[in-house]
């Protein structure tokens, strides 16, 4: 499989960046081709402007058709037309990056959000005109795996944990950006209690990131529902007989809402 | 109340623009003092990085430690202080912002990012010596209003939309962030229908953001648990007898996971 990494850590002499130039390792010695986008050491722009569509300043700038119609005439920046290009070729994804406030750094959020543009990564149809997203979509074909490091410990970030589940934390990313645009998500890999870790954890992470890239082509991805699959009505409502699918996601309310 | 609102959109001339207009005026009317944040006008740069600390770069960058420490000795950079002499005069923050990848677009992930260090957001303790977050911490005391706008129909993220639920897309930012850091938060204003909205829709809009800002001071906030209330064990572990409180999250997997 060809293999784009993207790497998102303002320090390369830190635990992200070690497990980085180890999983890139693992996978050369497992014989995939491997490409990467390492955020910041590229210097990368997190922000949406208009100067990336080429979109006249005197006129109102609407986002998605801006950036819709730069791609769709070749105009979006090049260091947009580069990832396009990177994942283009790629097979897999992985995305590794430490977990703040919950979420992406801000730097690979912007990635997210000038890189999968409409046209390419979404707003792509089918046959009969229909929409193709949610387990279809521009980037079908690829898997995706989350590589995340949490200062927490493990348990706060369990089902029932104080801080919520790594997979419900990860909802938007997993299932409303990778899912969204048609990849096969792989269940996220967190490495916790990366603040206090020593050489013992380090290997530990190691060995647990070993076998999720091991595991890469093969290991089942999450059970998302499709949109394609008929288990959404016309109001994009999953259908009444069919459960959630999970009980316990540690969202602590004390009522319902 | 002082009000900060800060506003996270590339064009002034967009729904989000007229909105953060109208709601401005709003709370003027209604005799808070205001003051803003306006990302994109202000050129905030939204990535971590050692020059925010005045870190040595022959050493390695520890993010957590290095931010803690430059808070400390009043080294952070100027941006960075300007925004907390803004929080601290704060008795309510409005955060409006388009759900991009339903999420924050980066310019504001990197506000969080950068703005939110140890010491002063968390990481502060009690008189126990015990660490004082969810429902208790640097920024006690306040409120916090989120307004955003989604290009989706309203249906599409409920509580069993394809989407997921709103509150649910911005848990980590909502109880991850705001309730984590000790503000009051309030149940977040959706504006759906955002990529199709007409003059009725705008004035719906205004109107619907006018009644959360008159309800700002008084609103009830959703009813999240809190750390030091008991409810998690040892292991930060929802106590058993204890409910989740969401069952319907729509996370959509088709096997418990």
């Amino acid at each position: 499989m060809n293999v784009l990494w993207i790497f998102a850590h303002p320090e390369r002499r830190s635990l992200n960046g070690a497990l980085r130039d180890h999983g890139l390792a693992t996978l050369r010695g497992l014989g995939h081709p491997v490409r990467q986008s390492d955020l910041y050491a590229m210097g990368w722009n997190p922000l949406v402007t208009p100067a990336d569509h080429r979109h006249d300043p005197r006129e109102r700038f609407r986002v998605g058709a801006a950036s819709e119609r730069a791609h769709a005439t070749g105009a979006l920046s090049a260091d947009i037309r580069a990832e396009h290009d990177k994942i283009a070729w790629a097979d897999a994804l992985v995305l590794q990056f430490p977990l703040w406030w919950y979420g992406m750094p801000a730097i690979l959020k912007g990635w997210f959000d000038r890189v999968f543009v409409q046209g390419f990564a979404f707003g792509v149809t089918d046959g009969q005109g229909r929409t193709r997203r949610y387990g279809d979509g521009g980037l079908a074909g690829r898997r995706a795996l989350v590589v995340t490091t949490a200062g927490a410990r493990p348990t706060g970030l369990g089902p029932r944990g104080v801080h919520g589940d790594t997979a419900q934390l990860l909802f938007p990313l997993l299932h409303g950006t990778l899912w969204y645009t048609g990849m096969r998500v792989l269940p996220p890999l967190l490495i916790p209690g990366a603040d206090r870790a020593g050489p013992a954890d380090h290997a530990g992470a190691a060995a647990a990131l070993d076998r999720r890239l091991r595991g890469l082509p093969t290991d089942p991805p999450l059970p998302y529902r499709t949109e394609a699959g008929g288990d959404y009505d016309d109001d994009l409502v999953l259908r009444p007989d069919l459960a959630p699918g999970r009980t316990d996601l540690g969202v602590h309310l004390t009522t319902p809402t």
